[in-house]
């Protein structure tokens, strides 16, 4: 099965050599071509434009950083369907707005393509290690098509529904994910001002009803106040703002959320946009 | 070791019984009296009083449902203080005031009388199965003394700190409950509102960063529309508003649980102070 991979950022990079070792034929591209090295010294073909890394590609994958650079990379002058043959499958991999998902989507299918949403969760040490999790949204057929594809890079990996709700969970995962930060964030405020033994009472809740990930592992991270990135501020951001696209059009309010998001952009506006999601204990920790 | 036991709710009778099974020789008092015959039928004696049941008694432990309660108990005309013998211990595992808490401790110890605060977590099945979850403040020398009572009622036992800390352990437990919960609510009713397959993407998002024990067991509830409690609102809320206090004697703002505390308020104001936590959802339900 040969592949086009566009986007070898932080995400991108690490996944696509998962690919190569799986035994994929790649061409890869990237805007910042010198990105592109350590892919070819592994074995994959450099195109010079989205258009010529489709060309010839059962596959074509996508992971960029916002709704304008994938619509760039896919339906721009030089972007994917310039290159694409019908019947191939379009993967994206960014998280991106649903709303334009569903758009391109259509767009593609004119061309005899379909496409896939297909965004991840587990951060680069998921994507370095090949066990992301991958929620997609598109046709039955081409996933199961692309199924090995996924499986190369991912280890939970679940077909939601039809385009875009790839998408959309991933969206409700970033509001579910972003208020249990906070939860954990108003917790260790309240233990550390309540003059508990951290280390005690983090154990203590672990594995009861308050119980969860982000307690488990970066509750202790904020009490030793290592606020280095798991997962950007600055990137949490962008998504809580694609939820917010996502609940206007849905006509969906959701109180709680909107004030975490609050808390997200504020911190990110406080300059503490490039600290993982933790750090924003550190908009509170002066008062 | 011979203890009396004092409150016969929903929590403390399956904590008596396995204590008794455990073998201690137990004395139990609760206001309304025909409560006691479960446990009279189980082998323990009935007393008239608070006071009565603390005489002879190497521990007395008390669970009732809120602080003056406890006041009355342990310092009222027929209370504890009136039989307990000097070198006995108090444990109270009520949830209560940890300010008050601190207070009692102290009249206990005038008497040379060490008190415990020994809040549990785990609800109702965890009391009858014996595995709740203890988290104990008070003198290291009385929790090690104690040690064999609780291990007849809980699973994760953890003695934290000095007088107050366990029931502000508890309470810091019920914020990152209460947070986690709401969060939880705002993820399902985005899930449900863009027509998500919810059995799918709850197990989709499951094991992930944004994962919780919330989340993997009250978000199908929500979705089966199920609001039977494990824990009720109402005693949520009243929990609540010992944080508030807490917080408040801290001078200390909490911005995010400010809220989350609002919405249980506001769901017992409207009447679903009887349902499970995750009953929360039925407030916007119908928005």
């Amino acid at each position: 099965m040969k592949i086009g991979f566009i986007g070898l950022g932080i995400m991108g990079r690490p996944m696509a050599l998962n690919l190569l070792k799986a035994g994929f034929e790649l061409t890869v591209y990237n805007r910042t071509a010198s990105k592109c090295e350590t892919l070819r010294e592994a074995g994959a073909d450099v195109a010079s434009s989205p258009a010529e890394a489709a060309r010839g590609a059962d596959a074509v994958i996508t992971i960029v950083s916002n709704t304008c650079d994938v619509e760039e990379v896919l339906l721009g002058p030089q972007g994917v369907h310039q290159g694409i043959a019908s019947g191939a499958v379009v993967i994206d991999m960014s998280t991106i707005s649903p709303i334009a998902t569903e758009q391109f989507a259509r767009r593609f299918e004119e061309l005899g393509v379909s496409m896939l949403d297909a965004p991840v969760s587990g951060g680069d040490t998921g994507a370095q290690a090949g066990t992301l999790s991958i929620m997609v949204g598109g046709p039955a057929e081409a996933f199961q098509r692309c199924l090995p594809v996924f499986q190369a890079m991912g280890k939970t990996i679940t077909h939601i529904g039809p385009s875009g709700h790839g998408q959309k969970t991933k969206l409700v995962n970033q509001v579910l994910g972003a208020g249990t930060c906070m939860a954990m964030v108003d917790a260790v405020r309240l233990m550390q001002k309540s003059g508990l033994d951290c280390d005690k009472a983090i154990q203590a809740l672990a594995g009861g009803a308050a119980g969860s990930w982000q307690w488990s592992n970066l509750a202790p991270r904020v009490v030793a106040e290592d606020f280095a990135p798991g997962f950007m501020i600055k990137l949490l951001s962008k998504d809580l703002r694609l939820v917010e696209e996502l609940a206007r059009s849905l006509n969906l309010e959701l109180p709680i959320q909107q004030e975490t998001a609050q808390c997200f952009f504020k911190a990110e506006a406080s300059g503490l946009g490039d600290l993982g999601t933790q750090g924003v204990y550190r908009l509170f920790e002066k008062k």
